[in-house]
């Protein structure tokens, strides 16, 4: 096969075959293929796409450059969940545990934050001693013996993938919807999984900005979910705004520990039962999502979603004492209290605004190489809708660096509209496909 | 400037400015942007397009990437020919002495055969001694005193379009209307010309197939020379069958000695006389290109045009006395006489298969680093609308390589379609845009 060949039919908008699209990818996993043609062929995949087929061989391919983990000899279904992410979703945190208390086996390979989204295993490593670099035994072991596991992506797992992603990055190739389904899935596919939750975000703190892009997504995530025999439950819900309150590393730890203690965080709480409903019912565990939330709501109020966080924290190395009593936790050295200068109803907020406010803050990373300080973040009060009266408490920030309170009161006073109107809250949970 | 923000502009088909397609270019060429980016940016400017002023953008990147000849100095309006090239296109070597013998300067940088289609430089060098790779005070000093000279691309000319034609090489962007436009003005721009005239060959013998195709880029090349105050006459001619008889590097050279000598091949001549003339028109040398064409067969008629041919040959190093007897060149070892097996008027003619046939035999290369055999080619007979009987001669094949002759019989008699019915001669001078 001539890889100029394969370029130059995607160029001109033809349907590649699983052989053709398996080529490049080998290919360039193994290093005979050079930078120069993949990119070629990212951006010609990018702007003439790749169909539902084209989609799954991509995903195929990308699964097969790495080890896929056999889970099969441990008991029981195994459901995990992928967010496309967004400003202070913490929602992995809440679900892995509930679900496991409740008996369905959570495999998690998760990723870092990058941007002005965060990533769960910078979360769960704001947490003293918690490790996620596990290898594959020892995230086997924790899965039998604990039923959740929360890991970072090992070297076996998915290798096309990190090559890739790190070409699209330089070469504008991220935003397209072929190239994210087989990033994601490959990935989540290789975890060992029978069946898996999709929460796609839409909003200005998602990655699919709007509707119509994050429901491609969407279909398409469910699509190659589907084509790889998995059951698959897809949730849209919304990220125009933080989900619950705390954003940052150990904040979002934090508040995760208050809702699985039984706080009533409403837009977090909704959003974590939904997607732990959907993963009681993949999992065999309940007879519809709302089952699934009626168990959930259970799992925390008899403790159990509570003491399952404790266990598998302790299993991966973490200080399950600091969660018993988080406000133990070291505080950043500046806390910082913005009050609001308007009154109105809060219409609109730009919530990559917030979320890269609480990156200048020292929760998120410019480059790859920054080093994050766990503490900094921002609680961010107010809701779409509230009324807010000039000198309410808007947001308390969090930082180690005081020189950055400036520039980010600014991107968060700067993010919000204000309307003398009443204004409807957004619809939290948009479309369950499945 | 960042090159993902430039190669993401282009990708959503946005306009790009001068300094944006400059900084590309000159990253490009001193070696600070990769291949990877260099790629992508090519793959969406093939699919995206560039408009005209991104396109003289482009071109004027890439000539100033080097060195652009100042012929000032030398009086005289300077005028260039430049074809997109085709199967048994020998113009250059005619038109370059008539024009001259005429008054006006040609100076004119050409390129190597690749493929089907022959280059000029390499027929030329079928000339015992004859030199292509002149320094540039060489290349000065014979415009000034012969007034015509036939070199090859020297290391000063747009290294930035050598760069890049290899890249899009390999990445499946050659065929691409605007990079195609700044890979050709690039290099005759640097020549040091006052006036340009173009020759686009469309039909199975051209890199244009397609009429449309060939409008195209007729329109984009006119367009560009007249950005850059160029003088310019474009041709859009037919490229269906050969052009002349003879296919082949020393053969090209003994047709070409035929025509300014008096011969009248009829297709070769006209499209020669229209491109002399069109110089000679631009040159100030003639009221028009018809009257151009009468100063062109004046200057055969008389001997002059054969004799400047012998006095450029000379200074660039060549045999004169060969060309003044032909015959005496040495045979190829394999002479081979291809008879038509039907009876009917000749059809259609792919002429791509004759062109490659041609290579088959040692005229051209498959790779870059193939090594000609310059008595190797092809005399074609039948021109499209003729009356062909079974046994007439169709072609008289010459190769050092025996073995090669049934795979170019093969390929020749192939190429050829018969109808039963009468069968109009293609059009040859299909379009003129000034």
């Amino acid at each position: 096969m001539n890889p100029v060949e394969i370029i130059r039919k995607k160029r001109e908008k033809k349907t590649l075959t699983e052989k053709e699209i398996g080529f490049i990818i080998s290919r360039y996993t193994e290093g005979t293929l050079p930078d120069y043609q993949m990119s070629a062929f990212l951006m010609a995949s990018y702007l003439n796409g790749l169909n539902k087929n084209e989609t799954a061989f991509l995903t195929r391919a990308m699964l097969y450059s790495g080890k896929v983990i056999d889970l099969s000899k441990i008991p029981g279904i195994k459901v995990d969940k992928h967010s496309t992410g967004g400003v202070g979703d913490k929602t992995s945190l809440i679900i892995a545990p509930i679900v496991a208390a409740a008996g369905v086996k959570v495999p998690m390979i998760s990723g870092r934050g990058l941007g002005h989204t965060g990533g769960t295993l910078d979360k769960l490593e704001s947490i003293p001693g918690y490790r996620t670099n596990l290898d594959l035994n020892e995230y086997k072991n924790i899965i039998k013996t604990c039923g959740a596991v929360l890991i970072g992506q090992t070297k076996e797992i998915a290798p096309a993938d990190k090559l890739i992603y790190a070409l699209r990055d330089v070469t504008a190739t991220v935003e397209s919807i072929p190239l994210i389904t087989g990033s994601i899935m490959s990935k989540k596919l290789a975890e060992g999984i029978d069946g898996l939750v999709l929460d796609v975000k839409t909003g200005s703190g998602a990655f699919m900005k709007s509707y119509r892009d994050a429901k491609k997504l969407a279909q398409s995530l469910t699509n190659t979910a589907k084509a790889f025999d998995k059951k698959v439950i897809t949730f849209i819900t919304d990220m125009s705004q933080p989900l619950g309150n705390y954003i940052g590393n150990w904040l979002e730890v934090h508040e995760s520990i208050n809702v699985l203690k039984g706080e009533e965080i409403k837009d977090l709480l909704e959003v974590s039962l939904h997607l732990s409903g959907a993963m009681l019912f993949l999992g065999g565990k309940a007879e519809s999502i709302k089952h699934g939330i009626k168990i959930s709501r259970d799992m925390i109020n008899s403790g159990k979603a509570f003491n399952k966080f404790l266990e598998m924290v302790k299993l991966q190395g973490g200080d399950e004492n600091i969660l018993k009593n988080p406000d133990r936790y070291p505080k950043a050295s500046n806390i910082y209290e913005i009050k609001s200068g308007h009154t109105g109803y809060l219409k609109a907020i730009d919530n990559y605004e917030v979320g890269m406010a609480s990156l200048e803050l020292g929760a998120g990373r410019k480059t790859k190489d920054d080093i994050l300080d766990y503490s900094a973040g921002i609680i961010f009060y107010p809701k779409i809708g509230q009324k807010v009266y000039k000198g309410d408490l808007i947001a308390t920030l969090f930082t180690n660096k005081k020189e950055r309170l400036k520039i980010a009161e600014e991107r968060i006073l700067k993010s919000m509209k204000f309307s003398k109107n009443k204004v409807n809250a957004p619809k939290l949970i948009k479309e369950i496909i499945s």
